[in-house]
């Protein structure tokens, strides 16, 4: 892998340093656009808002206020942040989770968002603050599936939502404090590439749906589809079908709105990794290349930089600059005081030695955001690939930043 | 738990807001007063350097210093932070693994600290910028054990070190390049709790230094275990019994110095965990009580304060404050949006409710240095008990501060 939307990733070594996050802004369109144009022609009520929490970069928000797209936020700084980058309450959404009285004071200010409330416990501590036109419930569908453990968002164990058994309680509460527009909200899991997948989970939302507000007597404005859509993080895996997905998910909102007679609500979607995740790339420099027990490339890129495979025993596809022919395994680890600071095991890579640049793929989602200072090391550069030519959009910290707290 | 170092609990929240880091001055004082006492006791050539990697903030750097502790750091940044604390180069070892010629450029303005190098390539690369007149290389002994999987920092698939079959190459190569003086360096693994598995790796490493310096005719001038004092985390697990473990790894040191005729190298000791894990608190506070399919207790900390569970599985001992009788099992939670942000699972607590403290036990170590600005949260204020007063050592970050590097 020698480019990144056609610009030398050597180059942006030379004029940024390593590590750096690379993005390629043609990649973040038309991933929403393809997204965005499949639901549209399957279900046309259908609005997307972008993820915030997957890559906050204040750049990249004001690319998606660009071309259209809302945000999904889940804290009141993400909130500030989308705003900031131009986009309209209107297209804020607001879904968090366990949200302080503080926080509810911050979002006070901002009442027009849509708030997604993930449990009748969030209902009681917003309405000591506030009371918006419109809320929705997340609820929990008690099925939920993700890439990893630890990023599934439904099903019996998660943290998340309602329990279905008593959404209608909760709705109930929300008429009787004296809201009267509403939405249903439901998280889709995570990273997940099979389209039938998401047509059970729709399904099952689309039942609940329709006998929760044929109950309490209301139209659902909305039905909002929280996250779920993946991406392949490695070659056995085919992506998704986006189209198909739409084409499924469309036609059951469709038939089941029919069928309860719920009108045509709209469909908000908030994906974040499917949007950004494959426009993203973590460049880092071969620092040391060790022969212990195990052969170990080193590179000025770690757990600090990026926790996905310590984390979760996430994958991310790894090349050479100026190399093609794989001809060892390497473990590639980092520079951290820490046996977990491995990137990657067991990697066929061509011979590398100090020197070389080592590109990390599919690293724009949950990437940058997930960094920190571990053994004092600072957050690495970012840069967008635009109109082909490389721009910094946050800059590399620096030690006097890591002190300004004192 | 309703007090830390004798000071309201409730006290420190209502002034310093919630998350927050809290930290016993006091118990810093006497975990290096009894681990210094007891291994000078058995072995009275020993210097404890702090390992600055478990807890780097400044003012704590600055208690080590006055109460004569010297300080191990694993990057530039960290050995700058200990020569801000005013640790004197003599006292300060620099313990990296995989550096890049940057960072050996910002080493060679240091040249008198002590060196341990992770491998003959570190060499390589130390000798294209500086040749410092002693060095180390640290040893894996093909053996390791630690707390956890992920901090495992000896054995064959660990990542740092010198094979000791290869230690003789490493140390000839210094010898040729005009190196004189020498030391040797060994990770014990990290979080043990049982002396005698400390006596089996040092009395290897004895082993390995009493012939590998008999080969190159050399007398080591330090001999250094890294990490491995463990910290008990749960009720069940006994306290490392520090006294005995000194006494085990001093008479192997003297015997096998006498037995090699190593003369008395001093001991060098780079404890962090065991130094200020147990000093440290996470004081949270709970933002709601979900009923689900399982009981949550959700609170103002998370993954992005407080990332061991998630990434270890580690166990942080949690307390309400002002309360006493357990009643219920409870998963606490926090408030990121996504699923592993799990603190603690099936914990028997008291009754809660929001607004109500939640304390975590033994977070002084690896906790604040690995937090993040995940989905957006600033990091929290960390605040240190001293002489019977609350003082803040690190403020809370801002919005501002979020945004400073745009």
């Amino acid at each position: 892998m020698n480019t990144i939307n056609n610009y030398d990733i050597k180059l942006l070594a030379e004029e940024f340093g390593t590590p750096i996050y690379v993005y390629d802004k043609d990649q973040i369109e038309s991933n929403y656009r393809n997204l965005k144009s499949s639901f549209v022609k399957y279900y046309p009520n259908t609005s997307v808002h972008f993820s915030v929490k997957a890559n906050s970069n204040l750049h990249i928000l004001k690319i998606f206020k660009e071309i259209g797209c809302g945000a999904d936020t889940a804290s009141p700084f993400e909130l500030l942040l989308a705003k900031e980058a131009g986009i309209s309450n209107s297209k804020i959404l607001y879904t968090g989770n366990y949200e302080s009285l503080e926080d509810w004071k911050e979002l006070a200010l901002h009442q027009d968002i849509t708030i997604n409330l993930d449990d009748i416990s969030s209902l009681d501590r917003m309405l000591k603050v506030f009371k918006p036109k419109r809320i929705s419930f997340r609820i929990n569908p008690g099925i939920g599936r993700g890439g990893f453990e630890g990023i599934t968002t439904g099903g019996a164990d998660a943290k998340f939502g309602v329990p279905y058994e008593k959404a209608i309680d909760a709705y109930q509460k929300a008429i009787d404090a004296g809201i009267e527009r509403f939405g249903i909200h439901m998280m889709a899991g995570s990273n997940n590439l099979e389209p039938y997948y998401f047509y059970e989970v729709v399904d099952k939302l689309m039942k609940i749906t329709g006998n929760l507000f044929g109950q309490i007597g209301a139209k659902p404005e909305f039905i909002d589809i929280g996250g779920g859509f993946g991406v392949p993080y490695d070659d056995e895996e085919e992506p998704l079908n986006i189209d198909f997905t739409a084409k499924l998910i469309g036609e059951v909102i469709a038939e089941k709105a029919d069928k309860f007679k719920l009108g045509t609500p709209e469909l908000k979607l908030e994906p974040g990794r499917y949007l950004v995740a494959n426009a993203g790339y973590l460049v880092s420099k071969v620092t040391g290349v060790k022969k212990s027990y195990k052969t170990f490339v080193g590179v000025d890129a770690g757990i600090n930089t990026l926790i996905r495979p310590a984390l979760y025993g996430a994958k991310h596809r790894s090349y050479i600059y100026g190399k093609d022919a794989p001809n060892n395994f390497y473990n590639i680890c980092g520079q951290i005081c820490e046996n977990s600071d491995i990137l990657d095991q067991h990697v066929y890579l061509p011979d590398t030695e100090e020197g070389d640049l080592l590109i990390f793929r599919d690293a724009g989602a949950y990437g940058y955001v997930m960094s920190s200072n571990y053994n004092n090391r600072p957050r690495p550069a970012e840069v967008m690939i635009e109109s082909g030519k490389p721009k910094q959009i946050r800059r590399r910290e620096t030690y006097e930043d890591m002190l300004r707290l004192y």
